[in-house]
């Protein structure tokens, strides 16, 4: 039986089965047909395996190209298509099956079909499995940024099975780790102490332990803010600066993890830079996300763009620049408006 | 002082202002900026009067094409490129001025701008008055159909100001009666007695009474069941045989109105048939209808081809045939799968 941890926000409660896909086929055949979201690769690795455990006579599959350059409303148009030549109907489900793309895309798709069908996620990849299939977040990227077009959208279930990793690339791999010590800095000191004696690569038992955490930990600030008003934007950190590294490599040079692992690092500086991190901690984040080969540095080739790139991120608000920045390890505080000269430092560094 | 009628729905609760546009400039000032969705008749009309009683310095202006050939997605995105040019933030409003187009398009353009901002609707023709601006409900057109996309996103208030009337084509005007019979034949006998008695084109007064008690009964619905599982479905009394009417005809041959009027009459036809509404009852409808100039007989070329439209509605369900169709006058029921005879029947009537 897999681990379950619960969210509940206003509209809905719902299940994150952590450990195997139990539960899943007695769930799908209460719907009158199923449309699969996939990958190609995803797909010829893994769609058997779901296959195998689903009853349902009414299954389609839909398979999307993979990649943040996808991430887009013509992709969304495709899923739809898709779902109106099968004639998905309200009572219809899709199945988001792949990695974050995959999962925020489905989820914006079901939330706008037919002004909204159910859909259960199934994350294939570390990063969407403590990350992206958790909290409800769907979307797309367009020209101006990224995951500006989406809605809040909670999925009926989410079924996390750690077996989908044996095939992951060790850089996607490490990727995930990234949101895992996110989430660490802010919310869990004594997570990060764990984190730092253990080696996620080398023990699954140990990779287990620290989906379930930081599942727990997201699902319980997810329940307490699903709209990001408060404490919700915590898990921002990294991302703001961050956002700017991936649509600045075309979604295409960094993988988010990577970006937010950078971004972690921008915001660190100017937490350092404002007393509120210890230089020794920043040090002890930038040591943890290398043990990883998470890249740690990147060097901002346009400081102004960068800066006028920074009001155009969702948290800004008035024209105010918010960030997420460490109050230590294991806790984090949304600063407004820091002075240009640090910020220009920071993201100098 | 305006009449005010209020909804709740799950998640929030917000007013409907009959009568001018009392209280807008007080709720819009809360707002870091304010883009208002428009088209460029209304535009040309009536934008002064807005832009009047409006405090806020930052209001940028944005004008799409009229017409339910331009409600898709493009559109859509063109609506997004303005929020995001003029750095609209989470705390910005949205106002769509104008017709059903215009606010089914402002408000899902709104709930899916960084996953949702606030937005106001200040409906300008008299079918938005009493239909499209009150419920929450926003989409666009696609190939497939009408409003098969789109979402349930509430505005934080509705303003209803008769005056935009006055500038209202007449063939527009008639097209908004035929949801005031609608909804007073599924909802409202002693109000459908009463229009039987009075001439909405000569009296203001009884004008604004019947958007009053549209609005009222319509919102008392909407208040019960937002999502349309039971009885807001009754709404769409006419509109299953309306849609394809209107699809049939490009969205450019008949009104949305004027394709519901011919819709109900098909509907009447088939309650006719299956002994639920007496067929005075059904010449009583037609009748009123005609008193408007609205059509009452429509042409279907090819039966089958219109039958298999029927499963694309987004009423079907697991494949079944749903359709509204009045139980007397002043209530209606909710039936699947009348006898296939019975429909062609109905249809060819």
């Amino acid at each position: 039986m897999p681990e379950v941890i619960q969210i509940s926000t206003n509209n809905q409660t719902y299940n994150i089965n952590i450990g195997n896909l139990y539960g899943l086929n007695a769930l799908s055949n209460s719907y009158s047909k199923i449309l699969i979201v996939t990958n190609p690769h995803i797909c010829a690795l893994h769609i058997n395996k779901i296959l195998s455990c689903l009853d349902s006579k009414n299954i389609f599959i839909c398979t999307i190209k993979d990649g943040e350059q996808y991430k887009n409303l013509s992709s969304i148009e495709y899923i739809l298509e898709n779902a109106f030549i099968h004639k998905l109907d309200r009572k219809s489900l899709i199945i988001a099956f792949g990695g974050g793309v995959i999962s925020d895309m489905s989820g914006f798709a079901a939330s706008i079909y037919q002004r909204g069908i159910d859909f259960i996620s199934i994350p294939t990849t570390l990063l969407s499995q403590v990350d992206a299939s958790v909290g409800g977040k769907t979307g797309v990227n367009n020209s101006f940024g990224k995951n500006l077009i989406g809605t809040f959208y909670q999925p009926k279930a989410v079924y996390i099975d750690t077996d989908f990793l044996d095939t992951l690339p060790k850089r996607e791999f490490s990727a995930g780790i990234s949101e895992i010590i996110k989430i660490a800095v802010c919310f869990d000191r004594d997570f990060f102490d764990w984190l730092e004696n253990v080696n996620l690569v080398d023990s699954k038992k140990d990779l287990q332990y620290a989906i379930c955490r930081s599942v727990a930990l997201k699902a319980d600030i997810v329940s307490k803010d699903e709209k990001e008003n408060s404490i919700r934007a915590g898990l921002n950190y990294g991302h703001t600066f961050g956002h700017i590294i991936e649509l600045l490599g075309n979604y295409s040079l960094y993988l988010h993890g990577e970006s937010v692992g950078m971004g972690m690092c921008k915001a660190n500086n100017l937490a350092v830079l404002l007393g509120m991190l210890e230089c020794k901690d920043s040090i002890r984040i930038s040591n943890l996300l290398k043990k990883y080969h998470i890249p740690t540095e990147y060097k901002i080739s346009d400081l102004d763009d960068f800066y006028h790139r920074l009001f155009l991120d969702k948290k800004s608000q008035n024209s105010n620049l918010r960030f997420v920045i460490p109050n230590g390890i294991g806790d984090m505080k949304i600063i407004t408006n820091p002075p240009k000269e640090l910020l220009f430092e920071a993201m100098s560094r």
